[in-house]
């Protein structure tokens, strides 16, 4: 679904990954990877497709509060994991939204 | 692919849709989007993935390369047709990606 953020300035978190051939724990990982972060003070949504490329848009009112998510234990865990495992390549890019429209 | 972008900062435009069930010049016109993005000044790379919903994120040199791409005649037919008939929602993100990491 299209997140409902609020009005700018916010934060998205920009995942974008090529993904190796292992399935092991991955597709549940990744579910509870949502569930955990929708959990966490200053998400506001998250956006999330894949085909070979994946590309998950994570939004957070602050970088605070992005910092905090990614020092999440449980979080750290699964990021230790699709380095090791999951992830053959990716990028994490951290951007300050600063106008969005739409219908 | 991921796109090979320079250091930050630089810019991401986050376009996030639903599509109706049109399926009338979509996909040319889709191809021929990304096509002609990357002849524009200051384009710097394109991540684009649709299931149900689609992300498109296109990263650019600066705000001014940003409005010129919007405001591109071709382009701004495609966008109208996108209104029109394509999208039944949208939205779109524009970012100043501050930070960048990755494997």
């Amino acid at each position: 679904m299209i997140a409902q953020t609020p009005a700018p300035p916010y934060y998205a978190v920009i995942f974008t990954s090529l993904r190796t051939e292992v399935k092991e724990e991955y597709a549940n990982t990744a579910d509870r990877m949502v569930e955990l972060a929708a959990e966490q003070p200053g998400f506001l949504g998250v956006e999330s497709v894949r085909e070979e490329l994946g590309i998950t848009v994570s939004y957070w009112e602050s970088l605070e509060a992005i910092k905090s998510w990614k020092n999440n234990a449980e979080h750290k865990v699964a990021q230790q994991m699709g380095l090791n495992k999951w992830y053959s390549r990716y990028k994490t890019r951290i951007c300050l939204v600063e106008r969005d429209y739409g219908v």
